[in-house]
This record gives structure tokens, C-alpha cells and sequence, in this order.
């Protein structure tokens, strides 16, 4: 049987190859644009919530094939997202998966309208996507209301000022949850939940997913405060103790580094317990996910 | 009979009143996001982006009531463009309408994220507007595609793109002409086939409505330009000879202001005549906003 890894792997081969395709047939839209969204699109990176949309369709019995306009419309808010919190006037880094970050290579304008082009595209998409595959007119509606709820002011833009604000502060670990849960973790959610309305998965399948993805969420979320302290600078492609660096609040920072770890091996034990032993679901490739996320060294 | 001044009036009061009232139950998220938002979304000007789509729907035969939702949701996608296009990395401007632009009151990061949020909680909106008046999915899954061309990469976004590319440059007409037809001209087209399209147009009546729309988006900018020459500070709310003083391409620099005048008159003419006459359609107010639009003095 296939090993996580090798599903990750071989699910962020189609993602790549569909998203590499969806900017090349972006036609009439001025050459310098399709560059800067090309650069920060095509990156490569994890492909983490779109493997998440295309696992939980294939595991609901759904052909990834389906599912993939919807998980690389995903792909694309995020990183949207990524494009303009590196900004100067937000994250102001400089850096992004061992790469220059897209406004200094192209220049702050274009970054902020390269992230706004494929936040605009990926709800295109994801209306496209819908007729294509013949979804029902009212399931696609609902994806793409709670896909604006998602990733906007409710949930990641608002996580995002949430973070932004709080900064230099000392923060709770209830406020740190909350920000999380907003910034990253309900784009994360949303994947699971994506691919589970594009299989039909009904209410109460619905639910489970959600908590599963919740859980999920919120323990990859505890790993990438945890491998900033103990991580690999070379393996992260990233720079480490840059939490610190900045004094901004992390799991680590705030239970220790020996209880967080214990907060992440239970947070991920309870996510999974939501979808174990579920007959409706071919739980194999969701539960080993789980695990190799949250166990990963970058 | 009402005139196109008070039917714009009218309208525009409709469109502020659901717009405060979207703000005012816009819960869960970011105090001072909100605070944000309500500045610029909540600081008047013409509406005619939701006045068109209103205009249109009612003149053929739908209520406005109906297509409320689209019409605040193209003027929070109008909002988010002014707010982002305001920016220090882009037109760098410090006063829109009269006051303070979003970043100089709330700071540039509050002004990404404000953006952000409009947008996205834009496409949401038309997604739950269409769930809410029962617009057959496949009608409202094209629409919101059509928006995602219109207001991204295709359209608007990528016109301001260009905008920036070409500025302080020497550009012939046919390049003002395609900038100017995407960075505004394609949301007003858009309003006006949004309009169309709720109020179940057939694609024959779509065609000619575009048409029409076309021309008075054309219109309305070289309008634009003619009273950044001519018009009177006090009245427009914003400087004048800004254009000329940005070394920015204008109809008047390149053709001059009289032929820029007698350009606008053909314009327009030839806009209106793709809808007078039509039986399907209630043309007075169509013909009368196009008429007031291109001989207002604000």
C-alpha cells in the first residue's frame, strides 16, 4: 500500500501539473502579471490543502480528477495570501521557500495585484469547476459561500489582522488558538470539507470531516511552531527561531517545548478519532496524512 | 416621470442602506477590519456600478429588491479596487472623495486586508444572493465566473497593471483605449449584464445591453478626463489636473479638448442606440442615466 508520503507526493505531481497548465492558457492578461503569478504559484511548496481536497474526495469514492479545479482554486488563495503577507507593510519578508518573495522580484504593485488576480481567479475556478463537472447549482453556491467566509474577514483575513495586531504583544493561548484557527486553520478545514461536498458526502459525514480537519489544523499548525525552535534551517528551506526573533507568541513559547509536543500528539490522536472506524469513508489515506503531517521534519 | 438624477439618487439611497446594513451584521471579525471596511465602503459617491445593475434588472421587468445583493456586490469589488489602487505601491493618493484614503487613516497593512476582505466577501455574497432569490444555479455559477473575468487578471485587474506599466510613458489611443476599456470599463459592462442576467435576459438582449454598457463605460471615462481639465475642485470632491500633473495619458492630451468632447458625443449616441427602440426593454431610464452620466459635472 502506498505510504503517505508517496500520496502527497504523487497528489502534489496534479496539482502542480493543473496549476502550471491553468497559467499557461491565462490568456489576455498582460505578460508581466502572468510572471509574478507564475513565480509565487508554481513554487512548489507542500501543496498540503490541495492533496487535502483531492484525499478526502478519493477517500468519499470520487475520481481526484473531479475534485482538482477546486483544490487548485485552494491553492491559489493561499497563495494570495502568502504573496501579501510577505509585504512590507505586513510580514516584510524577504524570503519564501528558500526563493525571493514575489514583491522583490516584481515590485510591491505587482504583488499586491498578483494577489489579488488569483484571489479573484480562484472563485472563477471554482464556478467553472462546478459546471464542468455537472455539480448540483446549490452544492457549488454553498462551496463558494463558505469558501468567501473561509478565507475572508470571518476567517483567514481576519486571522491575518488579528496576528498583525497582536504583535509585540503577549497573547493568551486562547488568543493564539483563535488567530490560528482563522489564519491557517480554516483554509485547512475548508480543503477537507471542499472535497467532501464534491463527493456529496451528506451532513453528518460532513461533521466528522470537520472536526477531523479542525484537529488536524490545529496540530500542523502546533508542528510549524515547534520545528521553528527545534527544525532544520537546511530541511525547512526557511530560516529558523525567527518566532523568536520577532517575540511573537508560539505554542513553544507559551507551554514549553516538552508540552507542546504533548499538546500536538494529543490534538492529532483526538482528530483522528473523529473519522476512525467509519465505514463510509476509506480512511487510509486521511489517517496517514494525519500522521506524516504532524510527525514531518520540515 | 422620475428623472435620471433622482432615479440615481433614489437607488443610490437603496444600495447605501443594504451596504450599512451588510457592515452592521458583518459579525466575527476584527473590530477595527470592520472600522475599515465601513470607511471607505460606507463613503458614498455615485453608485453606479449598483445603480446600473438595479437600472437594468427593473427595466426588464424584475424588482430591484432582487438584485440587491449582485449590485453591493460589484460596488464592494469597486471599493476594494479603489482602496488597493490607493496605496503608496501603486497611485500613492492620499484623498479619494474628499477625505482620507483607507491607508492613511487605518495604515497600509489594514488597507491590503480591507481590500482583502471586500473582495472575497464580495464573491460570497453573490453566492448566497443567488441561493437567497432562487437563480437557477447554472445562471449564477456563469455569473459568478463572468465576475471573476471582469473584475480579475482578464479585466480590471489587469488594466490597472498596465495602467502602472504605462505610466509616465507616451501611449497611443488604442492602448488608453484597452486600458481603460478593462481597469473600468469592464465593471460597468459587467454591472449592466449582471442586471441582465438576474433579470433572465436571453443571450440576444444580453449582446445588446453589453453594447450599450460599452459605450457608456467608454463614455464615462473620457467624461473622467474631461473634467479632470475642466472641472470644478469643489464640485468633484477631488483635485483637478491631477492627470495632466502625473504625466498621465488622458483623451483630452491626446486628442485634444474639443475633439475629446465631440468623441465622448459619438460615443455615447451610438451607445444608446444598441438599446432605443428595443420592446423588451423599458429604455427611459437606461437612456436617461446614460444621457446625465456623460453630461454630469462631478
Amino acid at each position: 500500500m502506498e505510504t503517505a508520503e508517496q500520496y502527497l507526493q504523487e497528489k502534489a505531481g496534479m496539482v502542480n501539473d493543473r496549476l502550471a497548465q491553468y497559467v499557461e492558457s491565462w490568456n489576455d492578461i498582460p505578460k508581466q502579471l502572468k510572471e509574478s503569478v507564475a513565480y509565487s504559484l508554481l513554487a512548489g511548496g507542500k501543496r498540503l490543502r490541495p492533496v487535502l481536497v483531492l484525499a478526502t474526495a478519493e477517500s468519499l469514492g470520487t475520481e481526484a480528477e473531479r475534485a482538482l479545479p477546486f483544490a487548485c482554486a485552494l491553492e491559489m488563495i493561499h497563495t494570495y495570501s502568502l504573496i501579501h503577507d510577505d509585504l512590507p507593510a505586513m510580514d516584510d519578508d524577504d524570503y519564501r521557500r528558500g526563493r525571493l518573495t514575489n514583491h522583490k522580484v516584481y515590485g510591491e504593485a505587482m504583488a499586491i495585484l498578483a494577489g489579488d488576480a488569483l484571489l479573484t481567479k480562484a472563485f472563477g475556478l471554482m464556478a467553472e469547476g462546478a459546471l464542468a463537472i455537472g455539480l448540483p447549482g446549490d452544492t457549488a453556491l454553498k462551496l463558494i459561500a463558505e469558501a468567501s467566509r473561509r478565507a475572508g474577514a470571518e476567517g483567514m483575513v481576519g486571522g491575518q489582522v488579528d496576528d498583525i495586531l497582536h504583535e509585540n504583544q503577549s497573547v493568551t493561548l486562547e488568543t493564539l488558538q483563535s488567530i490560528h484557527r482563522r489564519k491557517t486553520g480554516d483554509l485547512i478545514t475548508f480543503s477537507v470539507r471542499l472535497g467532501g461536498m464534491v463527493a456529496g458526502a451528506n451532513e453528518i459525514q460532513l461533521e466528522k470531516l470537520t472536526r477531523f480537519a479542525e484537529g488536524l489544523g490545529l496540530a500542523f499548525q502546533i508542528q510549524d511552531d515547534i520545528l521553528d525552535v527545534i527544525g532544520d534551517r537546511e530541511k525547512l528551506g526557511k530560516e529558523t527561531g525567527s518566532d523568536e526573533a520577532r517575540n511573537k507568541a508560539t505554542y513553544p513559547s507559551l507551554l514549553g517545548l516538552s508540552a507542546s509536543k504533548e499538546h500536538l500528539r494529543k490534538t492529532i490522536e483526538e482528530a483522528k478519532s473523529w473519522i476512525e472506524g467509519e465505514t463510509w469513508l476509506n480512511t487510509h489515506t486521511l489517517l496517514g496524512l494525519a500522521d506524516f503531517l504532524t510527525t514531518r521534519d520540515r
